[in-house]
């Protein structure tokens, strides 16, 4: 995405490229409707229909006039859609070829693909939200639990933008009070005015709550990864599928029956984890693919936010002391129903009658939420690297700014640190932008938002 | 489903489920839009809102009263939408967690979770489609190629109700002939009175015609089955690969990789392939994994269209003389580059260098096609088993009919069957129903058409 042009008309998919009963695929842009036309057969002419009229007509190609689907076509004139342009969307069946031919038929209507998060970048560029509330759009389609959906949706609704408009209201005040300084010379205004010290603390504390609240934010939007680690046969996928309570992994008898890892999606206790069963940590030099599979296992454990070690309370071996040792690692005794031992420091679990689960659901919660245990659900959360490095600035160049206050150092260069503040918190919601900055947000988006 | 009463309101997700920007919930019955009127947030009155119009607005939990999302909602008055009832849909942000929480407060608010087809369903019982149109929306949802897709659209746009309503007025002139020498004796009409058998004839083939595009239909729709088998490293997985043109198995030079089959889909010559890549068939008698994934291949060998049996040119071993046999089976040489044998009956092959891939799927598409290969796209072809057993059934009473006149039996008899072929297409084009039809029918559905 190098050029911000709206000046032509894009389309995309924007339900799931999956079979289904309906999808629905978007264009925006000048002049779309118009275009459109000649790939409708209709009663009623489109380019009279009112906006937000949503029609049931026929999509024929516009190459050879066949037909491609029966669908519903919703049209939003200038400033009445998603991204404020003349748009429209088609509704048409499911099925993965009807989709392919109603996207080659926008292709070849001279529409173009749209690049990820176009459509959102659109609605910015003219005006329709700010860039928290653009963000707010991915996270909330990336949102993988209530919590995390209703942050999300805070921010969408602009509370992260209305907090930030608030704190820089009272930047912008200490910066007049600072200009005036700076305006007139220092025997005009008098050796009264005073350095609004507690109003810059209170910017700096209310950044610093925003700022904070990313580990939170993170933790409920990106989630936890979790590993199953330990020797073979320890019980490992019974584990996994216990988590699922469904029969994800192969379960068998034989050591080394899981390769290569497998990876799915949970909820413990509110916060979505992604769960990786692993291969079994055994000398298995003699199978190529298997040490292949260990291999990968092991790269996983390194960047796990928990690893629950397992062993087998009836067959503990020796256990890995490097993994004991990790503060990162949960231990777990399992199949206490076979053997009654008790191992300082494990989770006495059996998976094979579900004795000792809440446990160490909960100790893994306990984990997880740390120190973020408090908020609720209107709780202003950010969840976004990029807003936080804004706020971070935006917080150090306050805390500059106050310490040359401190040290009595010259008026101009704490007007500079706390300019620097405000263009860190204008980058934020998008008042001040670059490419550079719009190419990061939305290139990480998907396609058709 | 065990009810066809429309008197309550349905929804369902009728997008996949899979993150993407947006996903649509579909709700019909009477009321719905008042009911929903409880549940959203708007400068707009929906419930005087007119029929097709997408209202940008605010829905929030009907227990709680918290904002679930920011949607579209289009409304259909009585008559205007798919179910030909009130209805209205949600365009809602494409996360898992948004549509979770969406499709929880349309329950919440009192609507019942449709039935798979049931929305389809309700279009046929208030007399939106007949019977083969309704089929034809799970046919076109289900479509794999772009031919099968036109035919469905054919079928949808009603050219087989067309057809057969067609054939079903030639049967009814044939009855009402038969009808008229029954209720009045037989002198008073005259020994003059022919039983216009050619007529007849005419209907039989034209039902025997549509009945015979079954397996072109089903060909273009369900696709093929071709199983990749033989000896373990004959390269399976390497060729598997070759069609897909991705790295999807993982390929290894050691024996007993694929584990498991492997399914994927791909399109040789137009037609959609689902092709599987098996366990190889060597002796693992020591490894009960293995075992149960050679156990699985060979299942799916018995139900294959066709056998791709392939051997390696430098290590052939004896070939499996059942497999070879089997008339499904095209027999591969694979690594042909490494190696000069010529096998009688063996298409030449090497992988690694793409030789003979072309010879390989065009010796698929000519076996697959058979003497099928003669359609257009708007050629009428059916491809339901419902739909060709109802063909059968009217073409088997229609010849009973003609061996009855030409044996000169009562013309009751004749009456009996042409009316038991007219009640057979009576029945596919749901003129005459049961709820055990229709639960065949749309019970198939996928939820939310």
């Amino acid at each position: 995405m190098n050029s911000y042009s709206t000046e032509d008309a894009i389309f995309a998919l924007a339900t799931a490229w999956a079979k289904s009963a309906i999808a629905v695929v978007r264009v925006s842009g000048n002049d779309c409707i118009r275009t459109l036309s000649k790939a409708i057969r209709s009663k009623k002419d489109i380019c009279s229909l009112q906006s937000n009229y949503a029609l049931y007509c026929h999509l024929v190609s516009p190459s050879d006039g066949k037909l491609i689907d029966d669908i519903v076509l919703t049209l939003y004139r200038d400033g009445h859609g998603y991204t404020g342009e003349e748009a429209f969307e088609i509704s048409c069946h499911g099925g993965l070829q009807v989709v392919k031919a109603v996207l080659g038929a926008m292709a070849d209507l001279g529409f173009r693909q749209a690049l990820p998060g176009e459509f959102t970048l659109r609605a910015f560029l003219h005006g329709k939200m700010d860039l928290t509330r653009a963000e707010a759009v991915d996270e909330l389609v990336n949102a993988q639990g209530r919590t995390g959906q209703l942050m999300a949706l805070n921010r969408l609704n602009g509370a992260l933008y209305k907090r930030i408009s608030q704190i820089k209201s009272t930047i912008v005040d200490i910066m007049s009070t600072v200009e005036v300084q700076l305006d007139y010379a220092e025997d005009e205004v008098g050796e009264d005015l005073t350095f609004p010290m507690a109003k810059l603390q209170k910017a700096i504390s209310d950044l610093s709550q925003i700022h904070d609240s990313y580990n939170t934010g993170r933790l409920y939007s990106q989630g936890a990864k979790i590993v199953l680690a330990g020797p073979s046969n320890a019980g490992k996928s019974s584990l996994f599928n216990y988590f699922l309570k469904e029969e994800r992994s192969i379960v068998s008898a034989q050591k080394g029956t899981t390769r290569d890892f497998i990876e799915a999606m949970c909820t413990i206790d509110g916060i979505p984890v992604r769960l990786y069963d692993t291969a079994g940590f055994r000398d298995a030099s003699d199978n190529e693919i298997e040490l292949e599979g260990i291999r990968r296992s092991k790269g996983l454990v390194d960047s796990a936010d928990i690893i629950i070690y397992m062993v087998d309370a009836s067959d503990m071996g020796d256990p890995d002391s490097q993994m004991t040792a990790d503060p990162r690692c949960i231990k777990v005794l399992n199949k206490c129903d076979l053997c009654d031992r008790d191992d300082d420091g494990f989770v006495k679990l059996s998976v094979a009658t579900g004795y000792g689960f809440d446990v160490l659901c909960s100790n893994i919660a306990q984990r997880l939420k740390g120190n973020n245990a408090n908020y609720d659900d209107a709780s202003l959360v950010i969840e976004n690297d990029r807003q936080r490095e804004n706020l971070g600035r935006a917080m150090d160049a306050l805390v500059a700014a106050k310490l040359a206050v401190e040290a009595d150092m010259p008026l101009d260069l704490v007007s500079m640190d706390i300019q620097e503040a405000l263009e860190a918190l204008g980058e934020m919601t998008g008042e001040v932008t670059t490419d550079d900055i719009l190419d990061r947000i939305f290139g990480s988006f998907c396609v058709g938002k």
